[in-house]
């Protein structure tokens, strides 16, 4: 059997009995690489789980996929994945792999920011499509992510906005020379996201993300342990907070839609920089009906 | 403490490790209703747990807060759901509760249908809001919901439709005559849904839910257990399916968007209760790049 299993978003203790049982019982497990890089530390995994992962970076998950199903029709096998299988990196390829090779596949399901996100308060069924959102360059700015943002603003849903990141970068010199080395990890900041967005606006000038009238919610290592943060403000107040308000990566950021509830308003109040623009703005530009 | 925890989809053995540990070091463990009477069996639950369980139900949880937060700001208090706390049913009320009584509150998270539903091969970032359809009687057919359809339509992006569940209800004599005697609990099937969907398209009349020219994916327990049953055809053909095919409650429907893309087609032909037409629709009419 070939298991791919959520490890959930906080630390070791977020995988579920199914999944632990799996690992256990695996002959070979492998820890997809994003996995080793952010919260749960590969080590750490270990010896929780008494067992040695082979680390498994995206490249080898889609380039490699035979090496990892070797054996899968006689023995389990199991992939981990931080959050859920099916979350914003999915796992398509690989599952369609085995299936060629008559492998028996299983998913062991897990909570990810695509559905733990309902934590900042907003209701998770008025969320409209996802949205990336990549690290600008001086001379590559994509912002294809308006047009889904204002889709989705336009019919009043809240969308959420995942970050970059960047593990596995070349130099431009070590690329050019062939040299494997790898610069450090980079993950984008709330900080930098709301200025991506807004510099976006300024071009376009649609008011989707105007800076002082559209309410935002960031989220960092969201998935209900001691580390997470939830922070919420309009575009401008979040960009003007300091950056260590959001603490560690990962972040993300929620763009709330129109369609908005005096509940949701008053259950995200808690986690406002300032408890008067947000409920004025929630009234005045959202038309919440609030005390 | 007062923790809220997500118990996932299919059984006992879903639950996280951390999860786990608050329920043994719980002084009270109330189970929410609609979980005991699904998959998760109560006295399944409490085998598991060595520990009784209080079955509240959505009125208790809503309107006896106060007894089910009673001491947990002395000792911890757990509240067992199915799914994830922040899933469909959300319980933004109670948490509110607590914080106004300086209770400390803690999520644990876990799978959903809301990120679950990634089992059918559709890419999640691609979903829209989503929608409920509830029972239609004689007399009440609200169809609200096929305005929501249609804005995701319109935009090209899937629709999670979760089907009405209906427990605790009382026929108009025991209503009448203030028994409290229920009527068994009643699970909206696929065939239904689809038979109610098309019946509004044959009003509405906008091709949002043309029944030979729209795909749809049915999902009954997901979560990866062996219940699990994912069937996907234009929704002509999952009417015309004999209801055993689409096994026990709970059902979801996904009505597929336009923005679909060659490897969520492939992905989800292996589900198809007829590969030819799931693939001739997908490159007809949703202009699918197949082979």
């Amino acid at each position: 059997m070939f298991y791919i299993i959520g490890l959930g978003l906080c630390d070791e203790r977020d995988i579920t009995l199914r999944g632990l049982e799996a690992v256990k019982g695996s002959s070979r497990v492998y820890l997809e690489a994003y996995t080793s890089i952010l919260m749960i530390q590969k080590e750490r995994l270990e010896a929780f789980y008494g067992k040695e992962l082979i680390v498994a970076d995206r490249d080898m998950v889609e380039t490699e996929s035979d090496e990892i199903l070797r054996n899968a029709d006689k023995e389990d096998v199991s992939l981990l994945v931080v959050g859920d299988p099916y979350g914003a990196t999915t796992h398509t390829d690989i599952v369609l792999r085995a299936r060629s090779l008559n492998i028996p596949t299983r998913i062991i399901h897990n909570a990810s920011i695509m559905n733990a996100v309902g934590a900042c308060g907003l209701q998770l069924y008025n969320f409209g499509q996802t949205v990336s959102l990549v690290f600008f360059t001086e001379t590559w700015k994509p912002d294809s992510f308006y047009d889904r943002i204002k889709e989705n603003a336009d019919l009043g849903m809240h969308t959420l906005v995942l970050l970059d990141i960047k593990v596995k970068e070349q130099s431009e010199e070590n690329l050019a020379r062939g040299r494997k080395i790898y610069e450090p990890p980079r993950y984008m900041s709330i900080t930098q996201a709301v200025s991506q967005l807004t510099e976006v606006e300024e071009k376009r000038q649609s008011g989707t993300l105007a800076p002082d009238s559209t309410l935002a919610i960031a989220l960092s290592r969201v998935g209900g342990g001691p580390e997470e943060r939830i922070v919420a403000g309009t575009l401008t107040e979040l960009l003007a907070a300091p950056p260590e308000t959001y603490g560690e990566p990962l972040h993300s950021l929620v763009i709330v839609g129109k369609r908005l509830h005096h509940l949701e308003v008053e259950y995200a109040e808690s986690f406002a920089l300032n408890r008067e623009t947000w409920k004025d703005v929630a009234k005045r530009v959202y038309g919440c009906a609030l005390d």
